[in-house]
């Protein structure tokens, strides 16, 4: 960490911070400069956040060193992590597609659109039976009901089933249904979520927040794994800018970003990343390209009866027609369709 | 709600789509152009979302005519709402300074702070018991034992009392301590704890999410009102944008906007607006001048020591200049400080 | 375009705007609603805009149903338009890739770095004479010297070169250098280097400005194209976001977007797009996966000498590694290495 | 400026990076941490950024310590600035309001318009000759004719004239009828542009880009300032951000942050800033409250009729309606209208 001191700070300031670095145990460093007096502490960043040197009057800046992050990290962890939901393995030489229809509709509804995404190659369903909406009038899923829905269609189909969990009061019920539990991009910093998730034995996907730096979605997971629980699988889903072309801006820069950085595995939805059906195949064959580990898809057995993220489900042929496509970008890139 | 068709669109969509608009008691519109069908359908737009239409493969886009909230709307309701967190009102002619320490960190700290917060003029202690934390390793609150000395303070200097809840499992213990519960930015559309809060019989005091839209803040404070209360203050604290010399953008703007739109009371944060405490004076009288209801405001006995956001929290005497430099602008606006 | 009135709109307005919109030639339409007057006109976007409607006192809002950009969209020409820059064709099926230096330094540096891009499978060099700099301290570029410098090294080893043009008062000089203009980001909104380069015969590299929505990029496109040049490649080089652990945020949803609506061949640059030399490769590599027609990289001969933009350049033999995992990539998707 | 290395950065890494700050005739300071080797250079951040050490293949990152800009700064020029623009001067204690219509239409438009913001106390006229417009198929202006109409109309009223300037073909004719040129924002960083105003000899206004850092806005000015024009004002006329409510997001959090850094002025532009004519007094009188220097306001005689710019443009009564409302603000804060 490196401290900045104002032009006008009192002479003790100085001898005063770096005394409060050396009763932390970190080790203090004096850098006075015609300008400005600039003071370091080298050590860990988490015990260095603590010390609250931005807060004293005479300080003008702050600047850490180190990422603020340990256990989701490379440095600590430099081997890629394995995460299996199911029977599908994440974070391998294996590239995974979940895929399935935005909410739980009906049982007809989900064994529809579930049966299309195994025909066409795909390795987990994901549908939500919690659904967070913009406004209180949209159908926010059927709970419980939605959950012994998907249960059973997973079951039936031989396929492991990630649904999202909203609440804590839910992490139980949904953690005894679901062999992932996924955090939504909403709730990306849902801190009691994170914990109660964090100790719910179940692997867990984390979406990143729609306005989150890469830096807070590997807090997030840090929280996870804090809380004893190293079964993450990250999700970049698109991010809020200026652009209104799209519903999203996908920011596939994360991919190489994280990977660089991180041990977990990370995942593209390109439906939610784009929120335009026909952007969706482009996108997922990008996602591959640039190293992400497996693809999050909305599909849906009829997508203009969707009573959610219609506009950007994709009908069976065209998930057909993806996978195809995917195929030998995914061999390009030295792996293989899980 | 428009409804635009691809060019391409079959001939029959348009009168598909025409059955299904009037089958849900909508008018229906048909507007054949050169290049472009063009659908139109009147009525109520929560209706109208519920069509689903964008889903439809041959429609081009979609456009909503009216606000889709309605309970929140001037439109509705066209005279000011005025909202009674204990003896202090909201939304009326009084313009009202809420402030207080970011965290309750001890009995004594929340004293001092809440008193110079009273001295200056402040009319409500605001401080919280559980703090959101990016980093897991952050201080993150006392939880109940902070939550009875805030109601302990607030008792011995009569002033009510604002605090956030993060969880639904906490809505009832915080309802039991303070006059208003505060939904923070990173919880605006965490939808479950919205609903438990909309029936916690207490006021509500709504931060805007920091990538919401004005539009989504008023649904979520849609969710509010559709759940059974209407004491919603509606509280502007700054949108993350690309400007890094600041912690957020502090969207003034908003004010106007939504006093336009909506009966609400909305004040304004300029600590975390800016995050930085030289910024919070002259945004503070920026509030005032362009028609805030009131302010949120950091102060600490000592910002130097705060466990969190010491860097934006003001120091008692900057609290006291503040109130003394606020007057005037509120009454050249032709108002009172409250 | 759609125009709603104001609920409190005087009963005349809709007819005084029906006939403004008949006397434009225009389509007009009246759908009067229980809550709004809603309007409708019919016909060229380009037309409907300089009404300027939305100026009108009891007017709420006006949306477009059209694109406002005609010469550029795929519904006039459906054809992918293929551009020659020298002996380059970009928008066939040949995927290209354009390399060197950020900017020209001395002989040996862009010789020896255009030699490097060559080995490797370049089919045109980029090199800046001009360089935008934020600092006026900063390096700006050699100039004319440079100009000439560059077209020698193209000429030496047979390629076509692509340069910046900063200025309508170099536009004459680099177009007799250059085998193609390119306008930079900070330039997409300078009309009159806009106007200038559309008249001066050469084909125009155009860049997305940092902020500019795709829209925009079509309709300065479009200036190019109205100004009687439409050998104009269009380039996605990441806009700015909130994200500060990349230089930008590349925008990949942009090729399959622009793709669809426009015949102009799209190029990406993840240079600029990432500013992180580590990340240029992966983020080459989904260029191509989703569609783009080539690539824009800052190749450098020694990068940590570089004077500008060093951090994201790469090494030859960097290069020469992306060329080789670019290859199978490209395969994937039906093209092949230009 | 501060650079930290690569965990497996070589070790003689930092011995060559010492030397060449060393050789810059910087001081260099070495600090080895257990996770990282960080080093220090103090000195001039114009030279530091040449040295371009970012380039390195061992840095990791590189922070600078001070600002990027000099001339600008109130460090070394501690008091205000005052702007002379014919009769008026900004930046001292009196508050100035620039008004007129977005465009230079007829005679009759311009010297209407600026009769009625004379009436209602503006100091100076602003209108323009040139537009920039993001379509090619928008009125951009009548050029030279327009500067005649300008010019003639505030020699009339006897009230100095600011209008835009946007290719350095045309600095000459516009500097020999304004009494300021104005920069806007999409050529903040038209650098071309900035060198040619820089040697005008007339006052500048100069416009944040709309996705410009305020670091960036002030390294812009720098640029003037550089080449000898010292007589610079800056306006912040809001940036572009996720929000669609607003035409831009005003940053006025920009104008005390800029004050206490910068001893130019700055004033405010709320018609850019909100683009909706119901906010721009509101966000006027905002603008006087947090310390701007004064304002620039759009006002035409009728703004149904404007061919630009109508929906954020005031009515002549609105404009008179502000002012008189603007007054008390300004006077709140110690300052008198000019």
């Amino acid at each position: 960490m490196i401290i900045v001191l104002k032009p006008d700070a009192p002479a003790d300031t100085a001898d005063e911070m770096l005394a409060r670095i050396s009763k932390a145990g970190l080790k203090p460093l004096h850098m006075p400069g015609a300008e400005r007096v600039v003071l370091g502490a080298l050590g860990d960043e988490r015990v260095l956040a603590e010390l609250h040197l931005e807060s004293h009057p005479a300080v003008e800046s702050v600047k850490p060193i180190l990422a603020p992050y340990k256990l989701v990290s490379r440095e600590l962890h430099p081997h890629d992590s394995v995460v299996r939901i199911g029977a599908m393995a994440i974070g391998g030489s294996a590239f995974q597609v979940i895929a399935g229809p935005c909410a739980v509709e009906t049982h007809e509804q989900t064994r529809a659109s579930a049966l299309a995404a195994k025909a066409a190659g795909a390795s987990a369903i994901r549908a939500g039976a919690y659904k967070p909406r913009t406004s209180p009038y949209g159908f926010s899923g059927h709970g419980p009901e939605g959950l012994r829905i998907l249960r059973q269609v997973g079951d039936e189909l031989g396929l492991p089933v990630v649904t999202e969990v909203m609440d804590t009061a839910d992490v139980e019920v949904v953690a005894a249904h679901a062999d992932a539990l996924q955090i939504g991009a909403r709730n990306m910093q849902n801190f009691a979520l994170l914990r109660a998730v964090g100790q719910c034995g179940k692997p867990v996907l984390l979406k990143r927040g729609m306005s989150a730096k890469i830096e807070e979605l590997l807090l997030a997971a840090e929280y996870l794994l804090a809380a004893g629980n190293d079964q993450v699988v990250l999700c970049e889903r698109g991010i809020r800018t200026f652009e209104t072309a799209t519903r999203n801006t996908l920011d596939l820069n994360a991919i190489p970003y994280i990977k660089q950085r991180s041990h977990l595995p990370v995942v593209v939805d390109p439906s939610h990343g784009t929120g335009i059906r026909d952007l969706v195949q482009p996108m997922a064959l990008a996602a591959a390209a640039c190293g992400a580990d497996g693809l999050l898809i909305e599909v849906h057995e009829n997508p203009a009866a969707a009573l959610s993220d219609g506009a950007q489900s994709l009908y069976p042929d065209q998930f057909q027609a993806l996978m195809e496509a995917l195929a030998p970008v995914v061999r390009a890139v030295g792996r293989r369709l899980g």
